[in-house]
């Protein structure tokens, strides 16, 4: 950010009064201009075929990430809930008919400044079909996955929690919540 | 927003290409300003006093609600997780120690573009002190919650979920991540 949004003076880096870390400050109008993380909300649509658990995923049309694999899932929009979020991103990349379940999973990406959560989901019909930010919807097993082609560690981060989880539940045990938090890889050498 | 943030220029409504939403958009250099949903993230610090759970609340010394009580939270900040969030608004609010547990609650108010989160958490200690942001910082029972005098409504439902899930968990049960959405209260006459 270089310029006011409220009055198109320069900004500065500054610690405002009682605060301590530095924000955007127009010295002009006052205006402090606070930056927080994003959300972005998905679902894992689920459909059972013939005993096998399977799972909606859609390959990128878009940058970043073009061509790989992923959940169904986007920028939280304002006015919505993260429930209306999760549908309505799953509607827009895979065309996908839902009954959203819980949310599933909540996983924490600091270094890019997002929240990502994922809501388990019912497919109600087969009638998926590639959005606009999508090149293919299709549906995998768990040995199908293309673990290779992610495009997020997000998204692969949800898929072994789900599979893991529903492994439990098929023994009678219950979903629950799952929390993890995904720092910057280290480089090395 | 009136102004680009990019390059000064005045910004306008309308919808990008391949887009659904009107956006603040730059004639002059093409920037796209996204506004999304912002999280204010919170715990829920517990002390044991004699086999009577109790949960510490803050007395805001800032508007909105000048006066009323909250649970430790605040508006989640870039390059930190949600945990993270928790923890540094307990200290900051309440100067408390605590030992930080599992999501216990996520509430959505799309009228005003939040999501809160709160987290269980255990108090180490009575050490606690009002931040600047508090007129006070005190320990409540079930009985001696102000009901009447609590600042936002994300704080009063996690409140009573909150106890409602603790007698279950004297009872046996589990503590269970309860999901809540709060909408624009409807005015009549």
């Amino acid at each position: 950010m270089k310029f006011c949004s409220e009055c198109a003076s320069p900004v500065v880096l500054q610690i405002p009064a009682d605060d301590t870390r530095e924000r955007f400050v127009c010295p002009a109008c006052g205006t402090i201009h606070y930056q927080n993380p994003k959300m972005v909300v998905g679902s894992i649509p689920v459909w059972e075929d013939d005993g096998v658990t399977k799972v909606l995923l859609c390959r990128r049309a878009i940058e970043p990430r073009l061509g790989f694999w992923t959940l169904p899932a986007g920028f939280m929009e304002n006015n919505e809930t993260t429930s209306q979020a999760a549908q309505r991103e799953t509607d827009e990349e895979a065309g996908a008919h839902i009954k959203l379940h819980e949310l599933f999973s909540i996983l924490n990406v600091p270094h890019v400044h997002q929240v990502h959560l994922f809501y388990r989901a019912t497919l109600l019909d087969l009638d998926y079909a590639a959005g606009v930010e999508s090149l293919e919807v299709a549906l995998f097993s768990e040995e199908q996955i293309p673990w290779e082609d992610i495009a997020f560690p997000t998204t692969t981060h949800t898929l072994k929690f789900f599979f893991a989880n529903l492994a439990q539940v098929k023994q009678g045990g219950q979903y629950e919540v799952h929390a993890h938090d995904i720092f910057k890889p280290i480089r090395h050498g």
